[in-house]
Formats: C-alpha cells, structure tokens, sequence
C-alpha cells in the first residue's frame, strides 16, 4: 500500500457545517491529484429502548426531500460534548427521556471524501421527561415494538442511515 | 405536518461531486430560516455473494482517514446510466467479476441534509474476470466467509456505512 503525500491544501468553501478542501496530492506512482476532501460534522445516533421489546422512535420532517423520516434520534456533537454527552442532550431534547444506561455502538463513516464520525449509542433504563425542541424540529415521538421495526426495514420504509445500522444491529443482537 | 416553503435559493458552491444551495424557507409558525442544503452525488454499492458463503471484498485505500478500509465494491452513479448499470460497472471495474444475478437490496439515505441516495445490490452468480482500476483506486480483493464478516462487524473492523448496512442486511437474510 502507497499512502497518498499532501503537498499543498486550499480550504474553498466553510460553514456551520461543511468545510471543503481542495487538497493536492502526490500518488504512489509520482503523479499528482487534486481531491476535494468534504468535511462535515460528526453526529451522534441513540437508540432508545424499553423493556420488553419496544423502541422510541421518532417521525421527523426532512426538508431536503420533503417528506417525513422514521428515524432513531440524532443530532451533531457541539464542540465542547463528547459523543456521550451530545448522545444524552439529543434524547432529551427530541424524545423528554433520559437514559440510566447508555452503551456505546460504535462508530462509522457515511462518506468516505470526509473523516466524519456517526456515533450510536444504545440506551436502555429509560425514565421519561418532557422533550426541548426548537422551531426547526418538527417531530413526533412513537413507540413501535422490534416485530414492527424488522416489517419496516424489510419493507423499505426506513431511509436514515444510522437507524438502520442501529435496528439492524439490535435485530442481529437477538439471534 | 407544516411543510416548508422555499422563498429563495442560492447556490453558493459547486464541483462534480457536492453543490450547496442556501435556501431561505419560511417554517410552519411564519419564521424565516436559512438552511443549508448539500447536495451530494448518488452513488451504488454491491455485496457479491459466492455461493457456498463467500463474500468478494474489497480493502480500499480511503485518503481522508489515511487508512485501507473493508468494504464492498462501490462508486458513483454517472449521469447517464441508472443504479443498475452503474452497479454492474463498479462490480466490474473494482473486482473483475460479472454477475449473472443482480437484485435490487433498495436505497438509503447518508446524510439528512442532502437528498443523496446510496443503492444497493446483492450480486449473485458470479464470472470472475479482470478488474479495470484507475490509478486513484488502490485495491485489494478478498474472498471472506459470512462467518468473518459477522467477526469484522462484531469487531467495529467495518466502518463503511453501505458496506455495514448491506452485510447486515445478509446477515438477517440468513436468520
């Protein structure tokens, strides 16, 4: 394996969210590239479970298509949170409940031009509270059994990357 | 539900792989919002599938995170040619093999700000040929068992978003 040798970088958009670097670089065979390395924020997914067999979930609003997502909640991790702390803020906030036992899932990377993390957390013994939203969430919290969950993946209804990685999981988990 | 209502868009970045629109939208309760839209380019995945439990993989050198990555074969969707097509081009390009049997596994979502689809596909009765790689794509192919693939997930060894999905997907096929 030739990794790849940076020699020279241009930062050409930045926001909140997304930060675009147009990144030169020298290749194993001594030609030279330019790649556009897309950074954006890492985030955190919880999948918040009661026992027996029923996990919360979320219908929220996604303005990009348009349309309602079934989802587990998410959200990003500020600067100053750890994956942990921003999973506990995001499950309040979207959901009122409060985890006495959260375990980490892991990690992954949803797009492989960036080094963007996605953090899932299981979180179980769960005391309910009320959520905190702000104007731009638009969500309605459900509690769907896991027979409901497996018919909703199979049929295709579920499009959030990260819920689907987490329900696929706690399905695996139970074989 | 209260939709959102676009009342002004501007592009405010583009390249061949991500174009970012600032959209101002006007929300249920008559606030005005800028929202940051990032369009990012479709793209397929394919699990190839040996029959006796074979799957074909693919170890990937990914720049950003400056490590080789488990996944399964892998690219962007081109302008002219449907997910199906690109699939059986990937598959080609990336590993060699022709697939004989190729079904549709349905799409997902990789980022909620963005209407960007990943397709998937299970590729069945396979042809080995010869691969038809580009000097960015640094590749090996590897033949593993279901039974490895399971040990890799367990381990957090497969950080590829599509590439978890699809295996897990197999791997609840199977239950």
């Amino acid at each position: 394996l030739k990794k790849w040798r940076l020699v020279g970088s241009e930062k050409v958009y930045t926001s909140d969210y997304v930060t675009i670097f147009n990144d030169k670089l020298l290749l194993g065979d001594n030609s030279c590239i330019d790649y556009e390395r897309v950074e954006l924020r890492d985030f955190c997914s919880v999948l918040p479970l009661i026992e027996p067999q029923k996990i919360v979930m979320i219908k929220i609003y996604r303005y990009p298509a348009d349309c309602t997502s079934w989802e587990i909640p998410s959200g990003f991790i500020e600067h100053d949170e750890s994956a942990h702390e921003a999973a506990v803020r995001e499950l309040k906030e979207e959901t009122g409940y409060k985890s006495e036992k959260l375990t980490d899932w892991g990690s992954f990377s949803p797009w492989t031009r960036s080094i963007q993390r996605a953090h899932l957390f299981l979180a179980e013994k769960l005391v309910k509270g009320r959520p905190k939203r702000d104007n731009t969430e638009q969500i309605e919290v459900k509690l769907i059994t896991v027979e409901e969950a497996k018919k909703m993946l199979r049929a295709g209804k579920v499009t959030h990357a990260p819920t689907i990685v987490a329900l696929q999981k706690l399905l695996l988990n139970e074989k």
